[in-house]
């Protein structure tokens, strides 16, 4: 399959902002209410994901872990580009689920293709997405407002990913058909925490998602703020793979009921995982773990 | 190499809209006077670039033709973001040269990193450049703008980045030596002619840059614009090869004499290669000729 091929195949997916892909670049226009934020994921064809699985799987996950980061940040997401390098050894059929993963994340999230470069060569499918959002002027939620007196939050379950991966590679842990079904969504689906927005510009101190382990999550945030985190030991284990792309977020103490029930308002459930206090660095029963970031192999 | 050391290496290329490479995201405020113009660019060792060779040439070869596209549609680079695939098993010491190109790149043209992602795996260096810029609102010179009775233009010699790669490639054409060293760096340090851009929102009706074949190319404006395009002969035999990301643009036949002064004015050499018609397609010496896209092979 060549470019020309690969660039029909991906035309569908196109908005308006891309200029039907047929010009040089994108266009965007950002309202002056708002600013741009802007991420971008590279997944690797096992490494990220198993190898030989190239099709939807694949793709829906690049874009929603992509999402993800916008999420992170309370941002709204415009569009997207996609740089695509498509393994010269691999059979085209894989190309039409690639372009329905896509298909089916772009329009959950509302955020349609605006443009990319598609090219062949290698071996191993190599894919990135980067995503555009909007957010009120200022209001981006950043990793270093966490404060000494903040309480840390995680939207969701945590630790499902990581079965979910196991599920995914053909090994089939002990649980009932029910959550290994929520482990494998969790892993092939994740879900951007988009919804969350509002209630984290209006709530969060620091936000980020949780895509390595969560106590390099944690560590990131307690850096970036300043401040030394304590996390809760059950939710360091049960978080410890990461990729459950959940958001890990520190609010005020005293608004923790709004908080609640703003979260209960939107359906998506958050747990109290830990606390920030004067200092750095993340701890645990009181001692000091040295935050560990994702492995590169699956 | 993990992925914690490459980021380190990469960090001094970050500017201020980067957050200094450290949050999830990078922020962007788009004063309200202007577009945001995105384009981005894939290049996959091996197919785009001499296998083995992923120093300071690949990565400012990279950035450079990146910038390209925005130098296409007439913007201002204000940032770029990276994804970067390192191959597992190439030596670290790459990586030094690696970003040395990209410092001298983007200190050329005024273009920091914002952000990106890094990742190894697979055994050729793949990198993306997704490259932001700015342009008056509602200004951005698009493919589309080419009328009947225009004049087709480029500017810069073409056909000397096909004898650069040969030489890079350690096949020496016969050539005087300040040629030589003229053709390589026609490859290697392909100008982006940001500095033409108010030459180009002035006068310019449709533009395009010419990584693919100059007649590629002019199909591009061609089927963009639903006009026909006589090309030039010797410019398309010059230009057969591409990739030496001049810029190809359409103007009113009317203003020639003030475009040919604008340009002489900024030092930019333009050379006229065709004219614009009722009709459609590429046309050459009277026959009408099949846009041949870049091939995938070195």
């Amino acid at each position: 399959m060549d470019e020309r091929e690969l660039i029909a195949k991906l035309r569908p997916l196109a908005g308006p902002a891309g200029l039907d892909l047929r010009d040089d670049a994108a266009l965007l226009s950002v309202p002056s209410s708002k600013d741009l934020v802007i991420s971008t994921d590279t997944m690797v064809e096992g490494v990220h994901f198993p190898e030989g699985r190239i099709g939807g799987g694949f793709s829906e996950r690049l874009l929603r872990t992509a999402l993800s980061d916008l999420a992170a940040k309370a941002a709204r997401p415009i569009g997207y580009s996609l740089n695509l390098t498509w393994p010269t050894n691999r059979e085209p059929r894989w190309i039409d689920g690639f372009v329905r993963g896509l298909m089916d994340a772009q329009q959950a999230f509302d955020c349609p293709l605006m443009g990319g470069d598609t090219t062949s060569g290698g071996t191993s499918l190599i894919a990135s997405a980067t995503v555009f959002g909007v957010v009120p002027k200022g209001r981006m939620v950043t990793r270093d407002g966490a404060k000494p007196g903040d309480r840390l939050w995680h939207t969701g379950t945590l630790g499902r990913a990581e079965h979910g991966l196991q599920i995914v590679m053909g090994r089939l842990p002990d649980m009932p058909p029910n959550e290994l079904m929520l482990c494998e969504s969790a892993y092939l689906r994740p879900e951007p925490r988009l919804v969350f927005r509002k209630v984290l510009r209006r709530y969060a101190t620091a936000c980020a998602d949780i895509s390595d382990g969560v106590v390099s999550e944690a560590g990131h945030l307690a850096a970036a703020s300043n401040v030394r985190i304590d996390l809760d030991a059950q939710t360091a284990k049960r978080g410890r793979f990461g990729d459950d792309y959940e958001l890990l977020f520190t609010a005020k103490a005293g608004q923790t009921e709004e908080l609640v029930m703003a979260a209960d308002a939107l359906g998506v459930p958050i747990t109290q995982c830990g606390a920030v206090s004067l200092g750095e660095g993340v701890w645990i029963d009181g001692e000091r773990v040295e935050p560990s970031g994702y492995r590169h192999t699956l």
